[in-house]
């Protein structure tokens, strides 16, 4: 079943969205002693492969919902992404973000005609502002990670990854609220041979890895983590993805993660964000057990303030 | 006759190196008004077009000439360009480098097993160290940028991009040594469609604007650019070529350096050093006279010191 929701959803996104380029790198190779392909969701529209998730989502409402708009909590890439595909699809996007939200975030949302709410900086408060726009305006509610056509327009970054390098055993992604890894792990299922899924994810956010042992879905205490994108908890849909689907979910330290990011912008020149080079801190930790196979990796986002870049 | 060459070159080169991937951005086209083909020069084997003239250039070379290895001087690019080139061909690189060239750019020409011969800073002293190894070791002397298979080999990267895109109305380059231009006008003249280049240039070395004005070439005083690529100045065999295929060179200030860098960082969400920056600048600071055109920019290089960055 989801594997035709796969292929309806990039059928769907296919025209808003750019198919992202795939880069390899001799020297990467040797330091993990593995063949590694890596999916540039930082080359993604607003730089982030959370464009594919919105703009399915939205294509997935009926007219008489598109014209109330569409409403999300957010102050990363989701709000960025949503407000995007709202724009191309003609629809309003309001994007209820918390007071302390950085400036150059909020920007980057009124750049695409998204309308800010601002709350204070809790779920709470940003839940029940949400809430309030959906009951005033009759705007759609979209979670940035637990929701089905989201999950699934995430889906297609592996997707696409798939198509052209058939044969990889394994893809890395990192884990934050679930959605990218969902996803992944769907496509890998169902356009993979043998592919497997593992997640890297911040020891100091580590609630998928905890939710994975005890069976049900944990929350973080604190999640001071340089990895804003994965501060956030696994939802009701797509844990049971992750559940069944994900072979491991490893766990990976802030020095780890910069280390990881820095070789990316070396050796790649490329540039992506600290939460992208979780995935590759991930394996680069338990890289004995990955030798010479080949291994896709989705680095998710490429969205840096570079008058705060961590070296 | 160069024609003739330059397709002698590529093909002479083509195993060695990679075809690079062309980059686009919406956004930067949109703050431009033109339409903007990166080259992206920066994904190139150790990190820069310069092991295109490199591997032109011993690959020249008669059986005996590569039995008694290659030497050069340079602190930059064309240093570890050789050292992999003449590693690649199995040629010894003897590499005349500034005693107080940083560590970074020592350690990435030991990385490809150049040999390093260190000498006093300045001109003289590089050159007399380059000329006694010549003598001593038989080593054949290759400029990094006043060399005619450098040159050519240079110019292969616009080729590329010209097959890609054959429309192309302009290419910009950055100009330092006068290699990559000369080459870049070479084959705009014979594989373009009336395509014309354009130099950017540092106002702090701003030795190729001079020297177009006076008719002979013009050295730098000084030379306080964060360009580092840029401050060496032409020679007698690219100046010729750039006097007559080149149609302007735009001088930038530093800050135009380092605003055109962020641009491309953060749209293109790719690493490229100052050096590369600077042609985007020489676009950027005279757009005006280029609404609506299609323009190639090439992207030199991509090694930059993380630690050391401007922003």
């Amino acid at each position: 079943m989801y594997k035709e929701d796969l292929i309806a959803a990039y059928q769907r996104i296919k025209p808003h969205i750019h198919k992202t380029q795939v880069l390899s790198s001799r020297l990467l190779n040797e330091i993990i002693g593995a063949e590694l392909y890596f999916k540039c969701e930082n080359f993604q529209r607003m730089g982030a492969f959370k464009i594919r998730g919105a703009t399915n989502a939205i294509k997935q409402l009926s007219e008489s919902q598109r014209s109330k708009g569409v409403v999300t909590h957010s102050s990363g890439n989701f709000a960025q992404a949503l407000s995007l595909a709202a724009l191309q699809l003609n629809v309003k996007a309001y994007i209820v973000m918390p007071s302390n939200a950085p400036e150059v975030k909020k920007k980057a949302v009124l750049q695409y005609k998204g309308k800010i709410i601002e709350c204070e900086p809790t779920l709470e408060a940003r839940e029940a502002a949400a809430t309030k726009i959906s009951q005033e305006e009759g705007a759609t509610f979209i979670h940035p990670s637990n929701d089905m056509d989201v999950i699934l327009g995430q889906g297609t970054a592996a997707m696409e990854l798939l198509e052209e390098y058939k044969d990889l055993e394994l893809i890395f992604c990192p884990v934050g609220g679930g959605g990218l890894i969902a996803g992944t792990a769907l496509a890998a299922k169902y356009f993979g041979n043998g592919c497997k899924v593992a997640g890297g994810e911040p020891f100091e956010a580590d609630d998928a890895y905890r939710s994975l042992l005890s069976g049900k879905i944990e929350s973080n205490e604190t999640a001071h983590t340089i990895a804003d994108g994965l501060r956030t908890q696994l939802g009701d849909q797509n844990f049971p993805i992750i559940r069944e689907d994900v072979v491991k979910i490893i766990r990976v330290t802030e020095e780890e993660i910069i280390g990881a990011m820095r070789l990316i912008w070396e050796r790649l020149k490329i540039v992506c964000e600290p939460s992208s080079a979780v995935a590759l801190a991930a394996l680069l930790r338990e890289k004995e057990n990955y030798q010479n196979k080949k291994i896709g990796i989705i680095l998710s986002g490429g969205n840096v303030d570079l008058n705060n870049l961590p070296f």
